[in-house]
């Protein structure tokens, strides 16, 4: 794809999804729920948590795409996750994995040892959670880091460059590292998202609420485009809000207003591609465009 | 009631509430829990959310009232549902019923079954729940729509009409019809109430937040007043909100400030009644009233 | 220790915790988490909520400290709490016990009872907690009051300073008493803290918070000083979002970003001592400090 390509698809699914709000229904964390649904329904999305297998199994059939978090497992993700992901599998809907807590406990490593068959459309994590998973499903070697503390990355996203490749290659889907820059790809184009905001470190869920969007996307674009789109309106949002307020809770409600607020346009002009391309697009907090919304 | 009668009796309902701090405890969905306490408090309640059968059996005899909201409901439900409701019935409690996601699962349809034998005293939801539910209860035929989609609404609220004054002449209680206008009914009176904003479709769980208001009148009114005292504030808190800011996010923060903000006297005067009365209310949007307050 | 080494100590655990971002993870109940985790990291530490037992015997021995909280306890917690509670012990790590909803279930009760063999570092609650679990743990006799209706206080922060000094002694820890002032007692020293909001009770979650931010402080600091550190910076940022904003929703967010804001200096300025010291602190509200934060 040329970049402009790339921006015209990037434009297309954010007019997509504000003209059809497609429903993305999430088994995610307790934690975030609420910051995923309302960032979900900021950008023409809709949003619906469940947890229970049958209902999981209804919603795969139902709904154009799915949202797939691992934090806070509960006991019954043993038996809802792999049934959902079959009937994900089987319906043929694009998903979301955000494989959160990678690493802590059986029924979280067992679910996701299983995933490896059924390959997530868009895997979306940070440095740490992207090498763990591309080591846990044997697509890289030890030599990696991707030490998980807790639900925060001890690595910086450059250095998951190789592991995201290798899981975009292996799943034929999308993966997108979040961290200061952002890196998305699909084994083929690769693309560094600059943007965003310190404050995101410094809020809970703004991970959980990224992957929520790609799902949204994800019912309207290809896997690619759909990580691509949803980073970049977050990164554009996010320095939107943080020149609005350098305070954490009153940025987290400047950034998913923001979010509603952000046009087609603004959110297409808004990022850099290095790598396949060989080529620099414009840097997002240099641009025109963005000088112009953040006016 | 008159029009003088019903006017009243609202205003009594939110000064008992501001002066005695009725507990309404939940069984509601993780989403929005966070929204549903706080508007509870808002209004002057007190909000106490819980999962345990044995602990929702205490609180059913300890609290004056009930929020039984179906979303995200977890495989544990299938116990502690059915022993709530049993308890509230025992100790001649009022309940809120928040049907939501009918349709989805074994579980829930389990339950909303069962229910029909305990009647709630509020039944609160968007159209297609209510249609949906007069329908598992074989009170309207097959005629009528109420598709789900998810947890959003196919249908008009204006065609639940039927839907909901079958179920409250069969409760003996109150329904409310939740959507652009909204509709609450005792199987008598029928009223349509306007105002809100909508914005309340591009945040999560004001639905949820209503049932929860909803459940804090009911300690101290009539289910019908209880419906219609929380539709009402909601109403013109929403408009309230919607003139402070045309974001989602912005809006939320000014919807709860609101809801804490009005007065007895702003809300008993934001209605219209149209029905039994063969009578028309001022339109809240266009009562003077609600001019002064938005200043 | 004197009024300087408290105010040095308290002054040194704001700084460590900004400097080095503890991880403080939680089993916490659903409706706060976003509230917790928040507020967690706007005082500069880390956050993670976790239910499975495996993952929190992982987790008790790769974090520095945790916080565990009662509300919504779910069937599950029945394994997770008592095995958590025992690998916490092994490792012996600081860990800050909210007994929410004590006296309502079984699972609770068996759980809370238990837990005086692994006496927690620090127990944080409102007055008619700690008395009821001073009661509970045979520590004072039933002569006290201590009634809990739901999740708020029938008692007066006062009337509790007997279980609570009880509770300290017993577990060799540190107990703090929040209210509308909040008593902190590690046994031997006693203090009253001035401050805080009537909004507080207006909205969902502070003391949930307050635990949560005790739990992150004790990575850093002693029992005492934790809980005394983390109920300090509550008051004065509860102080300062008041003077932001006198309704709930707009209250809380001035509040998140007050915790954020404020300065190690600040907080070490914010308290009075009463009782081992027969001395008294400046009232926070009339201290010059003050007045010139919220100036």
């Amino acid at each position: 794809m040329t970049e402009t390509e790339i921006r015209a698809a990037v434009k297309a699914a954010v007019e997509r999804v504000k003209a059809t709000n497609p429903l993305a229904p999430s088994i995610t964390n307790t934690v975030t729920q609420d910051f995923v649904a309302n960032a979900q329904l900021a950008v023409g999305g809709a949003a619906a948590m469940l947890y229970l297998p049958d209902e999981c199994e209804d919603m795969a059939e139902i709904a154009p795409t799915f949202y797939v978090n691992m934090g806070t497992a509960m006991p019954f993700y043993a038996e809802t996750l792999p049934r959902l992901v079959k009937a994900l599998s089987e319906h043929q809907k694009p998903w979301v994995l955000d494989p959160v807590g990678i690493g802590l406990s059986k029924v979280r490593m067992n679910c996701l040892h299983e995933f490896k068959d059924f390959k997530p459309t868009i895997i979306r994590g940070n440095a740490s959670e992207i090498i763990a998973l591309a080591k846990l499903w044997d697509l890289i070697d030890d030599s990696h880091g991707g030490q998980v503390r807790g639900v925060e990355s001890t690595e910086k996203v450059s250095a998951a460059k190789e592991a995201a490749v290798a899981l975009a290659k292996f799943t034929g889907g999308a993966v997108a590292v979040s961290g200061e820059e952002d890196f998305v790809t699909d084994g083929k184009d690769e693309m560094f998202c600059a943007g965003g905001s310190a404050l995101f470190t410094k809020i809970t869920g703004s991970g959980c609420a990224l992957g929520g969007v790609m799902a949204v996307y994800a019912a309207v674009a290809s896997p690619f485009i759909a990580a691509l789109t949803a980073t970049t309106i977050f990164n554009l949002a996010g320095s939107k809000a943080e020149a609005l307020s350098g305070l954490p809770a009153s940025f987290k409600v400047a950034f998913l207003d923001s979010l509603y607020e952000l046009t087609a346009e603004d959110i297409a002009n808004n990022f850099r591609i290095v790598g396949a391309f060989e080529e620099i697009f414009n840097n997002a907090l240099q641009a025109p465009e963005l000088k112009n919304i953040l006016g």
